[in-house]
């Protein structure tokens, strides 16, 4: 039976506007259908940080400043975004399977995760979103929406979002027909649009998921045999950027334990991508995590690069 | 076996605000889970006139405004549509399904349909999209990007966009394995996201394809048993608002023909639907299509109101 990898793009490497998207996704398609062509079940999780941004700044500016649009949501932004990365990196993937002769389809699934309400990330919003504001405009929408704003740094005051954990995916399922179809599926773009459970249903909350943490949890869930999140580098380091500097192959739990307590990956950076890693692996019978960058991902999966990431 | 339906639902039906959209999509919801109750498959395709109106001007209001963000091409407004209505549609869907009890999954995909780029549509675009522009600002933009620009009654110049004939939906074997799965599935949206094909690959061109249409040819090309095109009014009438009005319990192909050449049917309104589904019927070997209201699908099914358009 062909081998189940869950890939986690990041939304960084997606550029930062249309042009710059539809050129990286060609280069994106590539690694991905060298994994197709491998055998490999594919499904592709992906951020949105730069994306969703651009499209909640735009809505708001135009919201506020005259252009007759109404306000958008966060969550809807973030729906947006996964149309707007699918369509490209859709299209980009399969005309590499078309130039490869590979009769396979490539599918975006609108993926919503459910997110607790109770999570502590909603009593701490620590996400940047969004546009400046100076001290009176954000008092005046605390007031009139409830978001909750803080200071950044002399350049005025920006709304904060939560990054709560994500619990479900809710099209779970669909995206295990596609997968059983032969399909290379794209999901949780995002980390998935956000919503919390209610008597009425699902409901769409303003917040961030992570993508690596979403995309470990797909992993988890639809049972797949590996887990790539794709960085800037090849390997994670140790004692990074210093004269003692050293690249791991593997790491199993307790190592990453005792690397974590030693302070010696960057929050937001490398530490929830082992964290991901860490939960992928714990929640799963036999997986296992690879960090690595995109261009290697196929010889990481040989073991000839990327940091293996065990029990 | 089961019947297979696709439904055409308007853009127009599901609001102007994301909180409108919200709240109208649970109405749609029900009947739509009256036909899965019924025990049809059921297919939906949607349009976003507004919606894509709303996103592309909100994009061009911020980026030419000093809003900081790029502009946005057509097409990309289309497919951040399919994320935004997706999401909301498939939400309510799953969550009248859960009500009433029924496993049953609902997937949005984001869809590209292929058109020619010999559609005599390129040569005569007539949909008006965006915000209005002085004549001297439609020349300059017209000198940079090409864009041809019509002058709105007094109101200003405005940019249009051809209407294509669709030919082909990138996504239907997706689509297929999603039905074939028990899926209730959300597809070409806003008729699709119109691409040409190029040597390259696929390629997103500014244009708007009428969903109808699109509806249509996936009803074809899926083999759908009945195409179900949602409008406002219960049946389609002759003589329409004159005293002799007359409703229409059912029509063949060379009754079409006649209303048509009588000039009985609107251009832009009813005409565009009651083509889409002589196309239909003309291209599928025994599928029967239907012109009612949305509350009313249910019931036309059953033969008790709608207008049925057989060969």
């Amino acid at each position: 039976m062909a081998e189940r990898i869950v890939v986690a793009l990041g939304g960084n490497a997606l550029g930062k506007t249309p042009e710059e998207q539809l050129a990286l996704v060609k280069s994106t398609a590539r690694p991905i259908v060298d994994l197709v062509e491998k055998g490999y079940e594919v499904i592709i999780g992906h951020g949105n940080g730069p994306q969703v941004g651009m499209i909640n700044l735009a809505m708001e500016f135009s919201a506020n400043k005259g252009g007759s649009t109404p306000s958008m949501p966060f969550p809807e932004c973030g729906a947006m975004t996964q149309g707007y990365i699918g369509y490209h990196l859709q299209q980009a993937i399969q005309e590499e399977l078309r130039e490869r002769g590979i009769d396979r389809d490539c599918a975006t699934v609108v993926t919503q995760v459910v997110v607790d309400e109770q999570d502590p990330g909603f009593r701490n919003p620590t996400k940047p979103v969004g546009s400046f504001y100076t001290k009176e405009e954000a008092e005046r929408i605390t007031a009139e929406k409830g978001f909750t704003f803080v200071e950044d740094a002399g350049r005025g005051y920006r709304r904060v979002v939560p990054s709560p954990i994500p619990r479900r995916i809710v099209e779970l399922r669909v995206v295990e027909q596609l997968v059983k179809a032969g399909d290379i599926v794209i999901t949780v773009g995002g980390g998935g649009i956000p919503v919390v459970e209610t008597a009425q249903g699902l409901k769409g909350v303003a917040a961030v998921i992570d993508k690596d943490r979403a995309s470990a949890l797909l992993a988890r869930d639809i049972g797949a045999d590996r887990l790539i999140i794709l960085t800037a580098v090849d390997r994670v380091c140790i004692n990074f950027n210093k004269p003692d500097q050293q690249e791991l192959a593997e790491m199993n739990l307790s190592d990453c334990e005792r690397y974590i307590a030693e302070g010696q990956f960057a929050p937001g950076s490398m530490l929830p991508k082992v964290q991901s890693c860490m939960d992928f692996v714990r929640g799963s019978a036999h997986g296992i995590a690879l960090i690595t960058s995109l261009s290697r991902a196929a010889e990481a999966l040989e073991g000839k690069t990327g940091t293996v990431i065990t029990r």
